[in-house]
Parts: structure tokens; sequence; C-alpha cells
């Protein structure tokens, strides 16, 4: 593939103006690709696949088209990785944690417990080396990752009954995703690994105590309010979660030159259109769930810290028998004390005192 | 030319097959443009129109060229509007506050004090209404505006002496943006306008008391913490400060849709490279400028809150006598309530949980 690409480059280089015409007939293809993604039809995280396909089409004037497909219509939702490794598909969208079962590591390219909110994980994405260390780990999975979206800092979920302690934590049911069960089953919650659609179902009837799902407006489409009113924040096992479009290594390294920038760039621009998107309709969706009677309660400090210390421990084991977790970890752990330095300083600043003059009359 | 972009649909819809060579030939003529920025060439402002019109080029095989220059290659910095207003350019590159002595509207297109984070602007703008009705208000000018990046939450400024109260206000000759001025001055603050070179100088031999400039990485360029050692933050008029391009209407319209996209596409993709650019850089910069004796400091909350209520106040005064200000003021502040209500719960409660932790062992 290499040598292929030198060889055009040389062709190019060496007889351009003589070779015009055959030149851009071989740089604008056409190209089709299908994507698989995670995410149901009817969520951001879709729409967003959606509003990528559609820019990379407009971009390359319908040369280059991608059909997206939703979860169970080429492969079940969690086999996304696995369709686009195998090349069954060509490229995916999924949200890296669901694949902590394979290697820890991808949670970077996701979330991580008490990690970087989103401004922070793209600053290491894309200026702090984040992102080369973590498509270093993609090649073990014929995958080139492209970042494409992200929710914001989720909700913790919703409880049956209040939780003000870390005993109250104790041999809880709860329906959590995967690095927050690894953490909070080591204070006594008991993970429930349950799909979507059977979690309003157990909640109703008690077979568990408590779900998180993803922030206001997802939440309120599935309706936990009605059976949970206890809706408890932040959802710290995700300061941020990010989607990535995985693209099968040899069909992206065989695109034109112009293609893989249109898909870069419909990435990016999908990935803002998708965190304003969430930012503007979580606000109204938490005002109409507050008005349907749920009950808003922060996480104790008490939990909190007891979270945040377990969580710590568990990334020092990990890294302790998993070579690549520990690439990853030790210059995020150094790139996150720093950004945190600044972040504290005015963004936070300036955030805490608007927010305490909020509903002041102006 | 709506007529002429009418017929060429319809040939298109028509005879596609049969008109295919001269179709392309058409949609992707070679065109060439320059864009004149207000941000010197040293700074990240500048890197993102760089960045901005490399994107497009790539975007389009090198057929949609935009050259980029620095102030003063064409125009001064702060006559960029008026340069794509008046066709002297085709599109610019700037802070729509430098224009508000034409009209204070054009402080929601860049910041307005006590103000949207990045993120709540990003919704404002693309899911909220925004950027509708500034683009409704830049048409005035004959200029279609595109967001193409943002500096997050500024620092304050660099002060000779400490401030702790409103009493040291009086008097006080603080070098600041435009905005920011107007409501200083109304509890006793001297603000002065001076160019970027001569701030310096100024501060130095004390002619002025105090400069603010952007954040960290910028301002250990400009050298301030050798004469002004007091670093207070936040800068509460630059919650988030955006960048616009500026295209001249006409260019606009007359561009094929290919290259609309191309550009929309590449000023997104540019903002989001912007905005971490600085996230990524402010850190280490802030930890040099510690070390070199800058010593950090908050506003009092007495000083916050007494500028946020004078906001407040001219705001209402200015949309008593112009009528765009108010078209844009009245749905922004019910937007910012709305936005406020959400991100205080879950992604303010997870930063200041985190960074309560930062720096321990972990």
């Amino acid at each position: 593939m290499q040598r292929r690409r030198f060889l055009a480059g040389a062709v190019t280089a060496a007889g351009a103006s003589a070779l015009a015409r055959p030149a851009i007939a071989q740089t604008t293809p056409e190209v089709r690709w299908r994507l698989t993604s995670s995410f149901p039809k009817n969520t951001i995280l879709y729409f967003g696949a959606d509003y990528l396909v559609k820019r990379v089409a407009e971009l390359t004037s319908g040369k280059f088209q991608i059909q997206a497909f939703g979860p169970g219509e080429i492969v079940p939702a969690l086999q996304v990785l696995d369709a686009v490794q195998n090349g069954t598909v060509e490229c995916g969208s999924s949200a890296s944690y669901y694949y902590l079962g394979k290697d820890m590591t991808f949670g970077f390219d996701c979330a991580v417990p008490f990690g970087l909110n989103v401004r922070q994980q793209n600053a290491w994405l894309y200026h702090g080396g984040g992102l080369d260390l973590l498509r270093q780990f993609f090649k073990n999975y014929n995958i080139h990752n492209i970042p494409s979206g992200n929710t914001g800092t989720q909700m913790g979920g919703w409880f049956r009954k209040e939780i003000k302690s870390v005993d109250d934590l104790k041999g809880l049911k709860f329906r959590c995703s995967g690095f927050a069960g690894q953490v909070l089953s080591r204070i006594g919650v008991v993970p429930q690994l349950i799909g979507a659609g059977d979690v309003y179902p157990a909640l109703e009837r008690g077979a568990i105590d408590a779900a998180e799902w993803v922030g206001p407006y997802d939440d309120e489409k599935m309706g936990f309010y009605k059976v949970a009113k206890y809706y408890y924040y932040p959802g710290w096992w995700e300061g941020s979660a990010q989607v990535s479009t995985y693209v099968h290594l040899k069909e992206w390294e065989a695109l034109p030159a112009q293609y893989k920038v249109a898909l870069e760039a419909a990435c990016a621009d999908a990935a803002g259109w998708m965190l304003s998107r969430f930012d503007a309709e979580n606000p109204p969706a938490l005002r109409r769930l507050l008005a349907n009677g749920a009950v808003l309660r922060p996480f104790s400090r008490e939990i909190m810290t007891a979270c945040y210390e377990t969580a710590f421990q568990l990334y020092h084991e990990i890294a302790s028998s998993n070579p690549q977790f520990k690439a990853v970890l030790e210059p995020w752990l150094k790139f996150r004390e720093e950004e945190y330095l600044w972040f504290r300083v005015a963004e936070n600043s300036f955030d805490n005192f608007v927010y305490s003059q909020s509903q002041k009359k102006t």
C-alpha cells in the first residue's frame, strides 16, 4: 500500500500538467461504504453519524457515499468494533468503552471515571499526544479511529430510593456502564448488565434498584422518572463520553487524500454539532423531568471520595498487568493534572460565579 | 443570481448523464480569495485562520484557494469588517467586539460580559436560534458570518498592585476591551485604548495601572508579568470569546454549493482545533508564568457582584434604544438561564469535584 501511494505521488508531482485529466479521474472515484452504529436511530448519538455521512457526501459532490445503519440492521449494537475489524463493514460508529472486555485501554477513547471533561479530552487528543497514542492502540484491531462527538458530563442515574452514604450502596443492584461497574463493585454495589429495552421493566418491578443511561434528553425518552424518581448527579464515570468513527485500516489507507480530509473534517464538524445539540436539548428536558416529579440529588461527598480513591487504585492495578493501558495512563495522568491547574483558574471560577447569580433578577 | 442558479439546477436535474462533463466543470471552478485577519501572525487566533484556509484547499483538491494575510498587509487589524463589507477582500477573520462602536449587537457574536461559556455559546448558535439572529444582523453589513474559533474563558489581566475592593478600582487606568470598559467606567475605572505594541511600555512606566490581553499562552509572549505581577481571574467580560469568518455576502452567494460546504466544514473543524490548542497551551504557560513570579489573584466577590449588576443594567439601557440589540438580548437571556439550570447540575458539579481532588496522590 505504501509503495502504491508513493508511486501515485511521484506521478502527480512529475506529470501534473501533462496528465491533468487522468489524475483528476483517479483522485475522485465513486466510493460506497456502509457505517454500522451502536446507537438507536432516535438518539442524538445516531443523529451525529447521520450528520457526518451527509457532510461527507456534500463535500465530495456525492462521490463518496456512506450509508448509515442502526444496531441490528447489519450487526448488533455491541459488535461494531468486530464488524469493522473483520471488514464486514468499512466503518462504524460506537462508544469505545463497550469493548473494555477486550482491553481496558479502550476506556481512554470514550470515558474514564473522574477523567477529562470534553474540552480537556479534545486538548489531549489533538495537542497533547492522545490521538497518536490511541491510534497506535487501535491498529491492533485493524482500525483507524476518528473522534466524532461527545455527550458532555452525563447524569448519575435514576434510583428508587435515596442514597446518602457508602453504606446505602451495599448490595444495590445498579444497571451501569462497564468502568463504573468495576469501581462500584469494589464498594459493594452489584452492577447489572441489562440491554436497553429491558431496563425500564426491571426498574419498575424492583428487579434492579437503579439505572443510569445518558442525560436528561435521552433519559426522558426512557421514562425512568416514572419508576425511580431520585435523579443523581454527576455521572462521575462519564465526565465526558466520546463517540468514535472506526474505519477499517486498509479501507482508510486506500482512500484518496481528498476523501480522507473530507471524512476527517466531517467528523470534526459532527463532533461540534453533536455536543451543541446535547447542550441545547438537555436544559429543557431537565426542566420537563423536574415538572414530572424527578427529584435531583447530588452524590454525597463521602460517596464521591470513596469512588474516586477506588477508581485510581483500580487504574494502577490494571496498569501493572496491562502495558498498553499503562502506556496511555501515565501521560494521561500528567496531562490531566496540567489541565486542572489551568481550568480551575479562569474557566471554573467564571462558571461558578455566573451560576451563583443565576435566576437573580437582571 | 437567483435566476442563474435556478437554471443551473434545472439543467443538472434534467440532463445529468448527457451533460456530465460540463456540469462538473461548472461546479468546481477555480476560486481565489484573500482573507484579512485582525490577529498577529504569531497568535493561535491567526493559526486558526491558517488551519482553515489549508482545510478548504485540501477539501477542494486545491480548486478553492484562500490566501491569509495578517493585520496591516491589506488593511489594519480593526478594519477587517469594513474591508469585507466594502468588498476590498472576499473574506476576513476577526473578533466582532472590535466593532461595538458601530453597534453593540456585535458583542453577541464574540463576547458579552458574564455571558455564555464556549459550549453554551455553541448550543445557542447552532441549536438555539443564535446563528440565525446574528446572520440577520450581519446582512446589514453585506456579510455572511461563520463561527470559526474561540479562546475559552480569558484572564482578567495584569495589575501593578493588588485590587481588593471596588474602591481600589476608582481612577485605575486599565487597558481593556470595549464592552468591559463600558461596564468598568461606571464603577470608576478609566478604560484605556492602546494598540497591542504600546501596552508593555505603558505598563512598565506606569502610564497605565493594568492591562488585559487574552490568557496565559498569549500573555506570556507579551511579557506583562515582568512589569505587573498580579494576575487576576476570571476575565468575566470574556467567559468565551468567539472568532468569526466574515464573507462578503455576494461572494458567498456566488460560491458553488460544494465550496460553501467546504468552507463551513473547515470553519467548524478550525473552531475545534483552535479551542483545543488554547486548552493545551494555556496550562504549561500558566505554570511558567507562576515560576517567573506571576501572582494569581481572584477578583473579589464584591468586585464581581458590582460588575455583574452594572453589566445587566447596561444591557437593558442599550436595548431600550437599540432594537437590534434588544432582538438578540431577549432570547439570549432566556437561553442563558436554561443553560445555567442544566450546566450547574452535571458538568459543573463534576468539574468542581475533580478539581478539589487535584494534586491528591492517586
